[in-house]
Parts: C-alpha cells; structure tokens; sequence
C-alpha cells in the first residue's frame, strides 16, 4: 500500500514568465505530473480502460500557497502524499522544495473518480476500481 | 472606487485537455487574465514602471472549487471581486458562469504588492502605491 | 467564399517568458485561435459533428519567421489568409503586426482533413466536407 | 565539439489536447527544451551571464512537420542536430521518434544570439560567445 511518492523535476524556460520566475499556474501542472507518475510508479495509468469503460480523474478542488520562487533550470523535488481516500475521490498534499532545502511551495488537489461516457465526452462519479483502492491508502496521520 | 469585474471569455481549443474538457490549470490563468483586465479597466498596468521601481504582483495563495466542465468554444463570464485589500495584498474571488447560467466553478487568489530590483530579479514586499489603493476598494460584505 | 479574416488580440502574462516577451510558441496557438475564429465567422466550428462523424483537422506542417517580439500587453493584428485550398487540406498564411503598423512575424500551417473514430481516437484523412468546401476559397494570387 | 544531443521524453496529460494528441505547438516547447538540456550537456546554461552582460537566445525561425500523433504517457526521443553555426545564429533540426521506432515528426529552430539590456530589456543581435563557439559545431553534412 502507497501513501507518498517523490520525485526531482527542473523548470522548464516555457515555465517561466516575464517576471523572471515560475508562472504560478504551472505549478497546478506540476502537481498533476507528479500525480501520474505515482500512479504509473503502482503500474496504472491515470487514464485507464478498465473492461470497456474509461476511468478518469477531473478535479474537484486545487490549493497552491507560494512561498518563494522558482527560476530557470532550478531542480526541486516534489512530494506527493495521500491525505484522504474516500469511496470517489482522492486527496493529495504537495510540497515543493529547491534542493538546496528552501520550501518554496504547498499544495492540495482533490481528484473524483469517473467514467467516461465515450461518444458523448459527459463524466459520471464512480466508486474508485479496486485493483487502485487495493494499492493506495491514506498517509498516517502524525501528531504535530 | 472599484470592487468588481466581469468580462465574457470563450474557451479556445488549447486550453482543452484529452479528456474534452478545460484543463484545470488554465482557470487560474483566466483568474489572472481577469485581474489583469481589471487593472487596465482602471487605467493601470498589473506591470508598472512608478518612477525607477517596477511593481509586480507575486501570488501568495490560489484555489479553485470545480462544479462543472468547460468545453471547447463555451462562452463564459468571469466575475472579478475584491475580496480584502490590505497594506502589501489583495485577494480577490472570482466566479465563472456559463452563458447558459450554470455554475462552473469558483476561485481566489490573494496577490502581494512586491518591487523588483531589476539587475537581480529580487522581490521585495511593498506598500501598495497611492494611486492603486485609491482606485481599489474591497466588496461590501453581505449578509448571507 | 471567404479567404481572409482578421482580428485584434492583446498578449496575455502567462504569453510571456523570462526574456520578457511572448514565447516563441504561442504563436502557434495565436494562429489556430485565429483559424477557428476564422470558421465561427462562417458558422463552424473547427470540430464539427457531420452526421455521426467528428471532423478535426490536424496539423501537417507549422513554420514561424519572427521579426520582432510583442511584449506584455501589446495589442496586434492577426491576418489570415487562405493560400491553398485542397480536396484533403487548406494552408493558411498569417501576418502579425503591432497597432503601430510594425510588422512581428509570418507564419503557415497547413492542416489536412480528418475523420475521427471516437471509440478509439484513430484519425483517417478525408475530403473536406461540402459545407466548409462550398464557403472559403484559396485568396487570388496576387503579382509582387 | 558536440553537434548532436538526444534524450527520452514522456507525454504529459496537459501536453495533451481535446483531439487526444499532444497539442502541436507542445512540439515547439520539447524543441526548445531540448536545446537548453544540450546546452546544459556542455555545462551552459542557455540563458548566460557573462562578464555584466546577458545573452539569450530569441527565436528568428521555427517549422515542425507531423508525421504520426503523440499521445498520453508515450515515450519519445528527441534528437537535436545542429545543422548550420554562423558568427550570430545557430540552426538545429530536431526529430521525434516513439520508442517503436515510429517517426513522430521533424522540426527545425534558428536562434540568434543577443545581448539584453537588463533595464529596458532591449535585445541586440551578437557574435556569439567565444566559450559556446569553442564546443559547438555544425554536424558534418552526409551525403545522401
């Protein structure tokens, strides 16, 4: 059972804006990336085919609270950890620190489960598939 | 003195995702697209130049609450408004509604006043200067 | 028969890059804004439903030639021109020009027919439907 | 004297449009990072400073022809070749391969060195730097 994954991304010039530092957006995308690498790290694919229906995860809720910026060619690690799983929806925490142990960033993102109805593109929520539920769990909850 | 927004924004087919629908990022650009055409409304740049300072807008903190998807040419209007104005921020709430009336999600970003140092790119909090805190007021409270 | 359409748009922050100006790559998605605007001018949409089949048009060829930046705020001119009208494809020419009359930059794409199959997103050249094939025509060709 | 670089690649869900394929104007980004992760290759950083002055590297001319769509999560190589050094500019083509072995598309990038006025963000067009010059070259022409 997985709670956490971590990974060291770089940013990207496309990722910076005229103020010199990271569009503040892209740090929504960053979180998602980090999302599907801990799904493939469990052997999905966050966009699965299970049977004959596709499985998709919109979001729900997004949080990013910024603490310091990040530049050209930084390299941080991002930290994923599973903060809730309910019956249709995942809750992540993220944190995004610069390698030289700076935070720069936190965040959250709530994901609900669907299937996706192929001709029409429309979303229903649905329980979330087993073979995931039987992977990932909620992260422990630690006194502070 | 302003404390609100609205413009009508239609959805362009890059801000689509594989799943059909706006990608949840680009929200926070239209949130931003939006507080950047609240300033020009008001005869300001989010990006002035006030003597030899320049004054930039870092965000500190941004979320959004999705409740329904936007698709491929939607058209939609975007509420701007001022939430809280304090010394050195603003937060701002946004709503975006479809034409249609539905309700598609909601949003707040709370923005701090900084000056760059031009050769170093560093940001320093600062007062918000006169001329903006005298245009900019927050949104009477309503009782639910 | 329509062969050109233009239209005035504004450079948004997220545009930008580190070097202050819009990033190279959003020409492109400046172009196919244009090219769909260009088809809801004649009461399309670039993704269509024609029957049961969707129609898209992807992309076979894209070229820019930049001959100046456009900065944060800038307001330009998008020209499109259609160059080549095929059974299977329609090439488009585009010019960017300040509203100070300097020219920013040129461009083409070129994008061929498609049917898309839904169930498995598979795409199959077509003819362009008659309704599209029967309203824009490639612009006269016109001596230097 | 390096005139080639590659590296693998992995498609993003945000690269992605509502077609199912990654955007065409993603390819122009991963054109670009792949620039920059050769110039890091030979311990530069695309965006120098040296002495007090700073040199980018603005686009003048960008193309890129589709062959086969990229889609969620697929692996790709990118092999970066430089094809022309002149006193001011550097031209590379660029080829995108699925780990297949399946030709995705081709592109090509011209570049010309500037010096940016830090206070007005001026560009100026420069001999490249004698360091870049000493380790770079045009990759031998093969008859075909």
């Amino acid at each position: 059972m997985a709670h956490e994954f971590r990974w060291i991304q770089q940013v990207q010039f496309s990722d910076t804006d005229m103020a010199g530092i990271v569009h503040f957006s892209n740090f929504f995308r960053y979180m998602e990336n980090t999302e599907h690498a801990f799904f493939r790290s469990l052997g999905f694919s966050i966009h699965t085919r299970i049977g004959d229906t596709t499985v998709g995860w919109p979001r729900v809720r997004a949080t990013c609270e910024y603490k310091a910026p990040l530049r050209f060619e930084d390299e941080f690690e991002i930290l994923l950890t599973v903060r809730e799983k309910k019956l249709r929806s995942l809750t992540y925490d993220f944190s995004f620190t610069k390698l030289t142990g700076e935070l720069v960033a936190t965040g959250t993102l709530t994901a609900v489960c669907v299937t996706l109805d192929e001709p029409t593109g429309r979303m229903k929520a649905a329980k979330i598939p087993e073979e995931i539920t039987a992977v990932i769990e909620a992260a422990p909850v630690v006194d502070a």
